[in-house]
């Protein structure tokens, strides 16, 4: 398969969670007018995108939706469960933690780390907290596919220097800095403050 | 101004991030090349994203720190204070009720809504959480310039509907769904899911 952009992968993202609303709501097939209509596109956009993967459409009847859904669980890589280790034990690390979008989509949190002596022990939905001194003993022992960091800035780089020399190869960020990471380790960035800064650009260069 | 791309809008922020951390180390000039190797970008790119706004390095001088950081504030909007409401007192709420990062970016929540009777009358920060009931009337007596929606998706159209026909130009979205808004409104979604899917894929694709 080509390498796709990510602006693209993001868009079957958005296809896939259209697609299973419509799928509860008994729909069997879908067309690609719909699909637009639904996530704010074009028909041609979604033919571009979908045609990356082989055609599966069929002229004049649209998009078998169960076929879609599949198809596009396997290759956004949801066949599977997700081992996440998350480090950092804070507010952001306990909203995560109640998220159920995660699991749904098949990523486990196994295991969480602070530095904080007096958050280490507590129990957070059924894990306890442990201290990040353990985390190389802890990812020795069990694999882990995702690290999701939600320290303060400063120790960040740290932390993702030590999960990627201890084989983890995705990484989710929240903490406000850049990661510097080998090319073979991907790592997405959710930054709030850059999110509110477009707001702000868009709202005084209208 | 020309308009600028959302992904400048982003190096720009991060280029801004990266100045107030050389200011207080008490730097007060840098290269382009100096900014390019801390954003994981080149010196090309760098120049060209700052020469949207004219030209302010110097050759063999490189750029005032003091200066760019007010230039990028100003064309960042950052010179202002956002009055922001936010939709929904759950875990996400939460985290970002206590973000500092908003504060010190003169993003001032100013008013907390949930349709939950449990949590109306709550102190968050110093806020009463308010009845989303009240949305309106409150949205008529003060100024909001940014709803954050942290809403169940079932709920965020209604939301940004409601906050759109009051006239708040710009929404920060939580939400797992895509939200349909006039021409005139800018939209901004952080969707977990989606940043996840984009590391699932990466995984399965290598």
């Amino acid at each position: 398969m080509r390498k796709i952009a990510e602006s693209t992968v993001r868009r079957l993202s958005l296809y896939l969670r259209f697609l299973e609303e419509f799928e509860e709501q008994g729909m069997e097939t879908v067309s690609s007018e719909a699909l637009a209509a639904r996530g704010g596109t074009t028909s041609a956009q979604v033919r571009k995108d979908l045609s990356f993967f082989g055609s599966f459409g069929k002229r004049g009847l649209g998009y078998s939706v169960a076929e879609l859904v599949r198809r596009l669980r396997e290759i956004l890589g949801l066949g599977r469960t997700y081992r996440v280790a998350m480090i950092g034990a804070g507010k952001i690390g306990s909203a995560l933690v109640q998220y159920r979008g995660f699991r749904q989509r098949g990523f486990e949190i196994v295991a969480i780390f602070d530095a904080d002596a007096a958050k280490v022990g507590r129990n957070w939905n059924g894990l306890s907290v442990r201290d990040v001194k353990e985390l190389e003993g802890e990812l020795r022992r069990q694999m882990v596919d995702i690290a999701v960091i939600v320290t303060p800035a400063e120790a960040a780089q740290a932390v993702a220097d030590k999960v990627v020399s201890l084989g983890v190869k995705a990484i989710l960020n929240f903490a406000p800095i850049q990661l510097m990471v080998p090319d073979d380790v991907v790592v997405k960035t959710v930054n709030l403050a850059l999110e509110l800064e477009t707001l702000s650009y868009a709202l005084t260069n209208r």
